[in-house]
């Protein structure tokens, strides 16, 4: 037997030694696709065990994640910081091997995946990432930046508009250094592809600008790796289509039955003589050797990248000065943000979220990002900082199309392939549509912005569909995101220092209207989620809590009480980070033997009631209105001055 | 000037002033559409005023949502119940001329639409429910059904996921009385279509398995008529690619400034000038004569239909009585279902739900649906039922592929074409795929069941990216959404009839684990949302309310206080329905003065603070956990007897 099908065959024993052993997992792409994936590793994927993730390594995202079996094998394989004991623990608690590949929890994995899909827009996210580098950096004799993201999918991953949404995107912009590699095997959980999908696929990926690679043998070592050669040399973006044999070489091969079975110790021992393997948990010192060779030649790669990069040093400077110092997020200055944009005080959130963008983009350069189709109506544009498009890398406003999800998982790629500081837009009532990409993002704690605008029922005439009433709450619920919903620019940029300096995922929620200037508001405050905004009475008969364009309400809710009873009035931008606070401060803020704790926000968030006490009332929104002016719909959801004025006093009267 | 173009010259000054008078809304496709729409209407759409509802009438859904001017100018045009006067009142709160379409407000409205992409699907769900009924009810000489679906897009559609995997479907399964009519005028808010999207759409749909038409001249009616005429002779779905230009006749013609742009009074009076229109929202009676022919034709084809009808009830008796009793609820008898399930008490809750969903579908043939590849997984599959495909539509399983939100927002409309009880179904951690077509589906109370199983940190090896832990308060906070989380069989057939007999909204989270047979549990209190199980004293210590799995866990905690406090146990399958409840109820079932009322569910749903009051104690989830064996994450996430009981003990003691 040569030594690269012995290798595949240890590979494949591996992965099914580790999927019994756990009892759990997938075998039938571990075995499938084992080819393909050897192929990519052995002779193509660019990396460096040593220093995994050095700038211009090639990036591979594994979209079908349920082939962690597999790329577990593999990396343990190539030499990457993973045991046969690590693959011995695999889907067991605390180990590096979990279900589905995590970043942070595996070395060498570059994004989180398993809802199907995801990966692919990341993908694409990466290569527009790398297409920005390369602009910028490369010159006659220099590619610095020449990486290839590859994306390893199957039937499942196609089917998710998702993914249709990024492949679209991807033709269009013509990313020609990233590269899907397809198992196709036709069988999904259900059974044969063809009850749910009879497209012809190379003609489809033809259609949105895609080059296609057909390889028939998608089990057969050789034409895997030749494809993968051709494919580096394209123009375009690239899809290799491997017919492949799900589960090949067991008994239940090319059917489902295989997808997410598990082999018994009996049939695994059958399975693992029909492959010459004898032992358990074994690479054999031959196969190690192949495989060693090309973790030498991963590592050889990096050090003439960094020689090229000493000379580049020296041949162009500048250049290579700025490259140094394209990340560096040190520089940015958030008052002198604050100072430049104090002028739009007294305006719409969106705007004065496209003036505090421009600011911060024109201070750094990683700063990079679009909206789903809304940029005249959201504003999440950089003044004067052109469009990322096929013709023009160097734009920085990215037009996603009426992609909302596909936009949310590409933000996510382009912030994981480097330290970009990311962003995307759309309306808050559209925000479901990126809330799968917003929970990756979460998980996986990428630092991007979202940027959600006409925030509330006060978006008026278009009706109830695009009235944002469940969407504050429904973000709020995704585990490591924070929301900001400031109601001024001191608000929004304490919200962009929780990203940027903080390196946590944010979503701001920003209004639509005109909200007036507001006396009091702080920038270290909305720094702290909530502060006491006016009177900072220490013992109100009553505090109104308010987020975003209530707090204008708010405070003029207070004036009508003056005299009478004593109203504090908080502004809570963010109730997540509040809810980190000491309790100290959290009880000086809130005082907590008032009459009435009032929250006020335009939402049906029952959130507020966990972070202000029991005894929190909130008056929100908890039916759709109809659509009318503004003004109309506002004021049929009772958000106005004597509306809310007569709700405080009942609820004081009902104490009495 | 021939009286066509009179017309339509009259529609689209209709429509100018429509939004002009608003002040709101999208000229660009009011006007670009025009002549796509108006030949519909005129020449195609198969409709009748007087009784609008009727079974075999052509269906519409207007997928480009912000086309309603246009859209309502039709409707009076053509004799449906709008008027000038509401044409006037456009966008205004509480008119007939909403926003965006909305269903029960403007009569021929078929589906609200508004949010991109989700039309299409809903369309793609109208028309299998055609071909369902076509199969079981024609016959030779006897086409009782054989109605079109006409789809309305723009570019902005097709851009959608959502779109996109319904259109991959609706090719696979060969829907040929689809159509989708699309206004290709390659501008979209942002501007140029081509800076987004640079496809041939011809080519991609041809690879989808469509018959694609191109219209190059789609603001010329004689074309769009025929072009819609040679569609309904396909043996495919079809897709027409009308060429127009937005906001033709316009000065900003052509550009995305006219997209939702608003004609100032003197540039629409320039506007009207050069369409021979001097009147304001007014339809010159031969314009009116015209239309009024083909309202007369609607209605004739209409009494033809029924005159045929009565043939048929003599031809095929058989056929016409069942035809008759198809939707009729009436005859479900969820007793019997109570009781053929009984035998599987104790089982996972997604098989108990096989069999509840077979019993069911046994019963009345009206019952429909399928899951997003996960059919033996989720276990929602109709018993011996068949699988609705291109070859076999008598099936009634249908499966959607990897595409879980087309098929929320296709069940949609197969709920939306006749009173199918239709249901959808995967994995609660993938239900956020779905929430913007849930959200639509709830805005217009459509009673469509989801069945989302897997539905706690229990699922284990999948991990984090599989663990459903926010959905739970996702779902909830969608306004007019029902949940049921039940415990046994009892409870899930409360869920049924939630949705069955309510005619509500229903989504379920199931277990994927057995839940062992808990004494006390039932249906009439299910049907109540909440109610008291264990002890049931009238002034307990403590109170457990819990959901789903988590209920055996309270009753075994109860279990360990016996003798040293009284602890009741609630069971609250649903928030929703048990907030409806009067007070006495309510507090029947959670005594207000007991120490502690401790909310059971793993998940991070504060929802549950407002239900229960201010002093309940939320046992949740708020972090992930890691990917393990069930047993191991259910422990570490302190979902144990021992870890429940501590945390009681240390909020009693907190108390003293």
């Amino acid at each position: 037997m040569n030594i690269i099908k012995k290798a595949i065959n240890y590979l494949k024993a591996l992965s099914a030694e580790t999927i019994t052993n756990a009892g759990s997992g997938h075998l039938g792409v571990s075995l499938g696709a084992s080819s393909i994936l050897f192929a990519l590793f052995k002779d193509h994927l660019n990396f460096d065990v040593s220093d995994t993730d050095y700038l211009n390594r090639d990036r591979l995202v594994l979209s079908a994640g349920h082939a962690s079996a597999l790329y577990y094998s593999l990396l343990t394989m190539f030499g990457y910081d993973l045991t046969l004991q690590d693959l011995k623990e695999f889907r067991r608690l605390g180990s590096k091997t979990p279900g589905h590949p995590e970043l942070n929890v595996t070395e060498g994995v570059e994004v989180s995946t398993g809802p199907l899909g995801q990966g692919v827009a990341n993908a694409v996210g990466m290569a527009i990432a790398e297409a920005v580098m390369e602009e910028r950096f490369n010159t006659v004799g220099f590619d610095i930046i020449n990486n290839y993201t590859y994306c390893f999918v199957g039937d499942g991953c196609l089917m998710e508009g998702v993914a249709q949404e990024a492949i679209s995107l991807a033709g269009s912009l013509q990313l020609n250094k990233l590269i899907l590699l397809y198992d196709s095997n036709e069988v999904t959980i259900d059974g044969s592809l063809t009850i749910t999908n009879r497209e012809n696929v190379a003609k489809k990926f033809s259609a949105m600008g895609w080059d296609v690679i057909k390889v028939n043998r998608g089990n057969n070592y050789y034409y895997c790796t030749h494809a993968i050669a051709r494919a580096k040399k394209n123009k375009k973006p690239t899809i290799i289509i491997f017919n492949t044999t799900i589960g090949i070489g067991t008994e239940k091969e090319g059917t489902s039955a295989v997808h997410s079975g598990i082999m018994s110790e009996k049939e695994l021992a059958a399975f693992k003589e029909s492959l010459s393997v004898k032992e358990s948990f074994f690479i054999p010192s031959d196969v190690r050797e192949l495989c060693m060779a090309t973790t030498r030649r991963g590592k050889l790669n990096h050090e003439k990248w960094n020689q090229s990069l000493a000379m580049y040093s020296s041949t162009h400077p500048e250049l290579y000065k700025s490259l140094m110092a394209f990340f560096d997020r040190k520089k940015i200055n958030l008052d002198r943000i604050l100072k430049n944009i104090s002028k739009y005080d007294g305006k719409s959130m969106r705007e004065v979220n496209k003036h505090a963008l421009s600011e911060l983009a024109y201070q750094c350069p990683q700063v990079i990002g679009g909206t789903a189709d809304v940029g005249p109506s959201s504003l999440a544009v950089i003044d004067n900082a052109g469009n990322f498009s096929y013709g023009y890398r160097r734009g920085k406003n990215i037009h996603f199309g009426v992609r909302e999800h596909a936009m949310t998982a590409i933000t996510n790629g382009i912030a994981l392939y480097e330290d970009f500081i990311a962003f995307d837009s759309t309306f808050l009532a559209f925000a479901t549509y990126a809330l799968p990409a917003l929970k990756m993002r979460c998980m996986m704690k990428v630092p991007v912005m979202s940027f959600y605008t006409h925030d509330s029922i006060a978006v008026g005439q278009d009706g109830p569909s695009h009235q944002p009433i469940e969407q504050l709450g429904q973000l709020r619920a995704i585990i490591g995101n924070t929301v900001y919903r400031p109601c001024d620019y001191k608000e929004l940029v304490a919200g962009y220092s929780n990203c940027i300096k903080n390196y946590l995922p944010t979503t701001f929620a920003l209004s639509r209207q005109e909200i007036g200037h507001i006396d009091g508001t702080s920038f270290e405050g909305a720094l702290m989620g909530g502060y006491l905004l006016e009177n900072k009475s220490p013992k109100p008969d009553v505090v109104i809590v308010a987020s975003g364009s209530e707090v204008e309400l708010a405070v003029k809710v207070a004036k009508e009480f003056k005299k009478k009873i004593v109203v504090n009035v908080v502004s809570m931008p963010s109730l997540e980070v509040f809810e980190k606070q000491t309790t100290a401060y959290k009880n000086k803020v809130i005082y907590k033997d008032a009459k009435l704790v009032l929250c006020l926000e335009a939402s049906n968030d029952y959130k507020w009631l966990k972070v202000l006490g029991g005894k929190a009332a909130l008056y929100g929104v908890f039916d759709y209105v109809g659509s009318g002016t503004p003004q109309e719909v506002v004021e049929k959801a009772g958000f106005t001055v004597k509306d809310v004025v007569k709700f405080i006093d009942s609820k004081l009267k009902a104490q009495k």
